[in-house]
């Protein structure tokens, strides 16, 4: 048995937090100790929720819960693993172009911190429709989203 | 902490195992408490070394590690895992093909076993050349592959 | 023969109407018993063109065609559709990343509307430099991109 | 109302016929008055059902759909088109990799018979990992396949 | 000026030489000194034309060019060109899959030969449809070809 | 021997020439007589540096080297090749995604200037995490980018 902490770090902008992020979580959470969901503030990106709604919308999905954490942070995503001892990040890959993005970014992190992993999990066929592209086309539209979103979150927490 | 064990399978052909796969491995020991490499036996698959030679190899790489055994088996992945008390596969991820051919054995693995997940690691660009069809090119024509090896690993221990 | 008029929706901003676009309205023709060349308007996005001239182009493009119409909408695709009795949806596709993004939308058109269906063509080669990228190159640097336009449409038709 | 009756072609080696295929069709023949199943017939392929086994897999599938009929074909596509008076071939994508190889078949088509267009419908996410060697996998290891068949198709239907 | 003569290596089973290959060797001919195309012999792959046929036929279609000699091996490319004093390989790209298949190579090459290149060049449009699945279908049911022969190539010389 | 020069264009917005772009000029540069970095200025897109600075650090990188200059340009890439008597482009390929962008613009240069060619090398795999996003990233968060860099070129250069 690892007597260390194993701490892994979701990082994303969860604008907002949907089905898909949930079930990624879930699916990761059996293999480590915590996972710390790490909310990236990035000044340049237009977001539809501000922080305090999407930090709260993550704490109201796992409240019950005490192995999940939400933070906010705002540099390199493995200097916050680092000054959180985590040594291990978690992605989810959907397609192929995702493939690439990630493939570009955990070799720049591995680049800059040796001893950090990444970790992909692959989104479940069933929530292969859900991009932020498509919330964002059916929240224009106010059409219904409430299929994205996890099951303890209705559309009202997201006003 | 988890107070189960925490095993995770990294199954292939291994045919054979090269520094590609080491890596991946040493990458994933650290989040668990014991790596089985499962060597996948395949009747209709030609193989360039015995299934024997491919064990010894594996054994002699990680001799010293006491986390780290080889196992063969003739069934489902996901089926070996089970009796193994295995729930988390690994697989490494090396190119857009390679991605899209492990979503379809992960999403056909989630059907058949619904509790078993694959964690992928992302292949380190200095081994992105490293594919079976760059070993058997160079085996077939004698050329020195000895910097496809693990480094313990000499020509002669292929014979 | 189906007893029900067999109506299509081909979706797009059309800024502008290009040969490629032409290309698959023709192709698709004779399968379908009318076709509504459908501009999505989409007040996000930066276009060339004002939604007036985008149809009038249009229009001149298949004035002799009574099949044809061009209307405008600013709500989801499958609403449309829905309420224009149409249940297909035709597409063009060009390249891998064209096939990626349409399978999230046709995915997620799918779980809203569940009887309506995409049908994809495939671009022809001589049309596969035609993007509209290319075109806003083109067009910014005053370079001729008169070979991307319908036969019937000069260069004078879309001042 | 179109006068000609459009009658589609959707050709594959069905090696078996799988719920997979049985939904394009499904979902193509709203749009159609008659769908052709071509079973393509070639020496150089180990197929593991023989064509009679095929044939009479689809016929059960498809036995109370008039609209729907099972042939082979040991020639070009288009040509078995032309003579059964199709002009459309549909064709069922899953993945990259699928787009790729039918981009440029269907590029072929068109050079050889410039009248006959493919169609393309995307693999429902629930589909995602049915891929022939999926199958194949299933079955040479006796696992429990019957997921991937169509509805009325037991596993003894296959013997 | 280089003082050095530019050699350029086109390696390939060219099985058959296609006007897609003959298209690649003349768009890069006016780069380099001379191309010699170079037939790999690899007694793993079930070819269609005997080396003897593959060469005739290539020296037909550029017999009136003396910067292009045709000349066949059986080691690894780059071996292939040290020993011709050529520094680079040309290669041609068509689809994706294409571009990984030559990364890994390129890669693999680039760590066995420091000091040899690869220049890749674009299939052109016109030429999408031409492989070599393509050509053996069509060459299996004996349809008609001669689109995908060099121009002074009939079927005849195939013979 | 060629008796006209060949020239090589290098186009791109270098914002800032990285250790990635050095590299590909220095592979390409064995097989031309000379090659311009030519600098694209797009009034649309928003560059971290300014011309004069990103001219500046490309002159630093090759100020030994004569055969090497820079010029800046604003119209299609290759209308200027043919006003500096270029026939042929060169670009790195990193992607699946490059390759595709590539692609589309490499078919429509062909278009408008059937004699201009574009050779494409591959990037290192040493280099395959440079892209413009990491760069900005790090440069974002003030994280050391200084492994990006050509080798002569430091962060104060940048400022």
């Amino acid at each position: 048995m690892n007597e260390k902490l194993n701490i892994a770090v979701f990082p994303g902008s969860f604008d907002p937090f949907t089905i898909g992020h949930e079930s990624i979580v879930n699916r990761a959470l059996p293999f480590f100790d915590s996972i710390i969901i790490a909310i990236g503030v990035n000044n340049s990106k237009n977001c539809l929720f501000s922080l305090e709604k999407r930090i709260s919308i993550i704490e109201k999905v796992f409240h019950e819960n005490s192995k999940i954490s939400v933070k906010s942070y705002s540099e390199l995503t493995v200097n916050f693993c680092k000054e959180n001892n985590s040594k291990v990040i978690i992605r989810g890959l959907r397609t192929v172009l995702d493939f690439e993005i990630e493939q570009t970014i955990a070799h720049a992190n591995k680049n800059i911190q040796k001893e950090i992993e990444t970790f992909f999990l692959l989104t479940l066929p069933e929530h292969s429709f859900i991009s932020s592209t498509v919330f964002r086309d059916l929240y224009e539209y106010s059409a219904d989203f409430s299929k994205l979103l996890p099951s303890n979150i209705s559309i009202n927490d997201l006003k």
